[in-house]
Order: C-alpha cells, then structure tokens, then sequence
C-alpha cells in the first residue's frame, strides 16, 4: 500500500497534491458518502477546481448570475447536480427517475432555493427494455409535476451491454436563491438544536430488503419526497434557521459529522429522541446496519437557535412531510468536529464519519 | 419484432404513445445521434416531459430567471446537459474530461449565450486508478480556464466492478442568453447560407484510430476547443446568424438533416467545399467511414442570410479556431426536409440521418 501511495506525491503527480488515503484505485467506498468520499473530494477534485462556491461543499452552489459588477446587483442562483445508480432501478415507494428528480429538488431546497428549472442525462444500457426507460421517464414526468419544476434540456447515452447496469440519470437543477444569509453548514454555533424531520433509514432499508429479497411483515417503502414546501414552510418560520441538509448517502451520521467539522463545533444527539419505523428498526438489527447510517430520501436535518427551536417544531410538524419531526440534539462548544451520542440506557459514544461503504449504489 | 412492438401501444403504455421504430429494447443506435436517437427522444422522453422548451429540441434550453410576471423584465439563462462516455478515456489531442467541458461550453456558445458556471457528476467504477482521475480532474481544470467557466458543484458515485467502464462524466452549464432573438434549428430560409468553421471529421477518427490500434504517417488529433470566442466574434460581426450548431455525435449530416427538418427547408452542399484533412479522408476510406458523419468537438455549422455570408466567413477565418472555414452550402425552398450533397464529380445526392449507429461511444 506505501508503494502506490508514493506514486501520488505533488511531485510526480501535480493534481493530486496528497495521497488519498494510501489507496491507488477507487474502491466502493469512495461512493460511500463517508470519510472516503470526503477524502476523494478534498484531496482529487477540491484542489483540480478550486474556487470559494465548490470549496463551500455545500449540496448547491450560490452563483451570482452576472459576474460584471458593472451589471448592478444581480439575482442569485443555486445550482446543483447528481448522479443517479441505485440498484434496482424499481423499488417499493419510487423508482430511479423519482430518486433523481426529487433528489435535485431536495438539494436545492435545503440551501433554502425555489427549484425552477431541471436538466437530466441518461446513461443507459445497451439492452435495457424500452418500457423499463419509458415507466422511468413517466415517473419523471409525475416528480417533475409536484415539485413544480420543468424539465428543460437532456442528453441520452447509450453504453454496450456490460460497461453499464441498465440505466444511470444525473439530473441538474437551477433554482433561486432565497435573499439574505447563505444556509451553510459553517453556521451552526453552540447552543444551537438539531432537528429532523421524520422517521430515518427508510430509504436505504426499503432499497436494501427489495434488493436482498428480505421479506418484512409490512412493506417497507422509500420516503422518497419533495421537500420544497416543508422548506419554505420552515424558512418562513423561522428565518434565522442555520442551516438544513438532506441526509441522503451516508446518512444522518454524514450530515451531522459535516456540520461539526464545517462549523467546527461538537454535536450531541440523544437515541431515544431519534425517530425509527419499528419495522426500519428491525431490519437494521436483522442486517447488522446502524439506522443513523442509512440513507433517506425525503427528510431532512435543521440546525436552529434554541429560541426558535419549539416553534420550528411545530411548523415541521404541520406539514405532511414533518408528522415525526422531532429534536433530536443540540450544538456544543466542547470537542468540536466530533459527534456523540448519548444511548438509550444512558452511556455517551462517538458517532464517526463512515469510513467504508455500508450500502453500495443506494441513490 | 411485431410481437414485442404490440406491447408498446398507447393502452397498455401511456408513456410511450407510438412504438419506437418497431423495438423493444435500447441498441447502441439509439446513442448514434442519429434516426434511432430522434425517435427514442420523440417518442419515449418528449411525450413525457412536454413543455416548449424542451419540445425546441435545441442543445440548450433558453429559460427565463423569474417565471412570475410580476417579477418584471428577468434576465434570460441558457441551460445545457451531457453525459460523456467517450472510450478511452485519453486520446490524442484530449481525454474525456477535456471533452466534457468544451462540450458543454460549446453547447451554450452555439445557442448564442456566455458561458459561466459549470456542474461535474462523475460515475466511476471500482478499480479506476486513482491517478487517471486526477489527470482527468487536471484536463478539466485546463479546460475550464480556458473556457473562462467555473465548475462550481460536483457529485461523484462509485458503482461495482463490470457495471461501468472506468469514468462516465456528465457535466452541465449555465450561460447567460444573449439578448434578441433566439437563434434556432427552426429559422434556416431558403436563400441562406451555410458555413462550417473548418476541417471535420477529427474528433472521431482520432478516437477511432487509437480505439483500433491503426497508425497513420501523422498522429491525428481530435478538434476539441471552445468556441465561445468564435461564437461570439460572429455574432458580433453578423448579427442575423439563424443558427449555429457543434456537429458532434452524428456529425455534419446530422445537423443539417436536424435544421431541413426543424426548419422546413431543402439543403444542399457542395462536397468540394467541405474541408476535410488528407489524412482524416484517408481513414475514412480505409475504415468505410463518410467523413459527414463523424463527429467533430471543436467545429460549428452556421447558417446566414446571403448578404452576410461573405463578411461572416471572413470573420470565421480570421479567429484561429476558423481558418479552415468555408461556406459549404445553401439552403432550398425546394425538397423540405431533404439534405443533398454534388459531388465531386456533378452528380447530386440525398444526405439521410444516419439510421444505426456509425461509431458507438465517441463522446
């Protein structure tokens, strides 16, 4: 491993600054959205690219849309992209094109931005079965439709069979910018609650049991969802809202571990607090997975002023999409970057970034 | 082939109005560029996400900022996408990341917009080497500077060994429309024009060479550049472009069948003013290709009214992305729709869209 870690020194190879983590070739966990994406990022791409709005690794950027400051004050837009692998392309509550299009909406939302306009490319297998691609592009058309977005460009690939797996989408998204103060995760400050919208782990388990063959008692769905409204609701709530994120790959564990680093503050949340569907739970102790690593797809994480906390609360529980909300911990001045939870029966442990893959190909 | 057309009919498929063209699964032909790639588009992606945008067929979409009237006069933005799954993934004159920038900077210089923000989503397989990601993160970098862009968001997953090949990128713009109207496949007129930027055929028998092991006395290099000076020199120097177009996947044939058909017109070239390198005539000859058809990444067809063909092709050969340039045709009130070539010996015939697929993943 030393050996081909000393083959990415500055030195031999000038946009790869350090090695990444002592690896040569990229592994499943480079996806993971953990610890090895993060390295991926800051040590291949940050330094290929850097400028402030990518730097800011936020899940949107804040661009100006004029650069000439000649042109007066222009309006802001974010913009932001992902690709879409999840393996099966069909699966209990959603499907590939849903993922994609809400999963650019969220992403656009949670920076506090009104998403507008949609892009996707598709990458698709030689082979894959036509109604397969038009029952996805329907799915589009109907997450498109209660998002309030408009899909407005594309591109279609076609791979031979084998360089692919059926079918990858990367939806783009352009939204307005909301006026004010950037939501970011440098904002969180000590004192500050943490607070999620509803039940976690449905997502990555639904994926997982349809994907495993693993039968429930009931069928475990994807949360798949727009969070649009539940984000305006919240920011006209509660403007002095810190920050808000989508706890999608990764998890919630991800996020938080993000917002502890990115503010450089200490992040305490309690088990109990922390709302899991019994079945969710069941199916993460059957399959040796920790819910709070597992991916969602339609709920999110918020970081308020404690004084805003209740009434940020209530507003997400009004809302369709918050029923579970709950607060589920709160900002520390103490070991900042570092994540602890205290347990059900009252013992305190590190909740780390994730350093492997737990879930290959969940969104 | 009727069997499986059958169960494409409109009741049992809603997405899928009409059958396309009789099949039933995807073949690399409907990633050509070409007919099989219109039909899938009309047929399957179209009916599904129907708005005038996106129906404009264009290779970026013209959006307005502020969709609320009340909002007043809001600046226009143009909005483009592309996967890119060129193979392999570094070739003479380029690499896929190169390609994926120009790409789509190219995409919003020929609707006649500034380039300015650039989004990146990078689907690697496992085992890729770490370094041949960073060379490619590096050209991207290059590439962006060159084309005054910035990458300001990002997103990368990992999928398994054997369901990808190595790198696919899919990488989005925003560019500023230029005030004015529109320019658009839809407005050729009989009289006009048309104008080529240079040389075709590069890009693609530059990868087909090094894909095919052949070696010719001379390293041939794909076209790949940015146009957006070009662009913006000729519509400085010749406001009432129709249309321009980077004849890509598909090449030359296929957009000059794209603006016959959009706009309703005959055209016809002359192959003895077409440019085509020696060296690139003779690949084509030894591989069966016509130079037509294969794809360019730094060259653009254009169309002009008549009175302004003369200044515009000299502004063209006066940038040095356009010395080559030539004036290569005009457009017809006679056979709508139909692309004819004279050839060099006199004789006169049709130019179809190409129907398979000439050169499967060479961009």
């Amino acid at each position: 491993m030393n050996d081909s870690t000393a083959r990415l020194t500055p030195e031999v190879f000038p946009g790869c600054p350090r090695p990444v983590a002592g690896y040569d070739r990229v592994v499943l966990g480079h996806g993971s959205g953990g610890r090895l994406t993060a390295e991926l990022i800051e040590r291949l791409f940050l330094p290929a690219f850097s400028n402030d709005m990518l730097a800011a690794l936020e899940d949107q950027a804040i661009v100006p849309l004029a650069r000439d400051p000649t042109d007066g004050i222009a309006p802001r837009l974010a913009f932001t992209t992902d690709s879409f692998v999840v393996r099966p392309l069909f699966f209990p509550g959603g499907d590939i094109g849903r993922l994609a299009v809400h999963g650019t909406v969220n992403d656009l939302a949670v920076g506090g931005a009104t998403p507008l306009y949609l892009s996707a490319a598709f990458i698709i297998e030689e082979g894959l079965a036509l109604d397969e691609l038009a029952r996805v592009a329907d799915s589009m058309r109907e997450a498109c439709r209660s998002a309030g977005v408009m899909l407005v460009t594309g591109d279609t690939k076609v791979v031979d069979r084998g360089k692919g797996d059926k079918l990858f989408i990367t939806t783009s998204g352009i939204g307005l910018a909301r006026a004010g103060p950037a939501l970011s995760i440098r904002n969180a400050r000590p004192g500050d609650r943490v607070l999620i919208s509803g039940t976690i782990g449905d997502h990555g388990v639904a994926i997982l049991s349809v994907r495993e063959g693993i039968e429930f008692e009931t069928v475990l769905e994807s949360d798949c969802a727009p969070l649009h409204t539940l984000t305006r609701a919240m920011l006209d709530a509660c403007p002095g809202i810190r920050l808000m994120r989508d706890p999608t790959r990764g998890g919630v564990a991800s996020v938080l571990n993000e917002l502890a680093s990115g503010s450089n503050v200490g992040v305490r949340i309690h088990q109990t607090a922390i709302p899991v569907r019994p079945e969710v739970h069941a199916a993460c102790e059957l399959l040796g997975l920790d819910p709070l690593y597992v991916a969602n797809e339609g709920k999110l994480v918020a970081v308020a002023p404690a004084a805003d906390a209740d009434r940020l609360l209530r507003t997400m529980k009004a809302h369709p999409l918050g029923t579970h909300a709950a607060i589920i911990g709160e900002v520390l001045a103490d070991h900042p970057g570092l994540v602890t939870m205290i347990s059900s029966i009252g013992g305190e442990r590190v909740v780390p970034l994730l350093t492997g893959e737990q879930l290959p190909r969940i969104c």
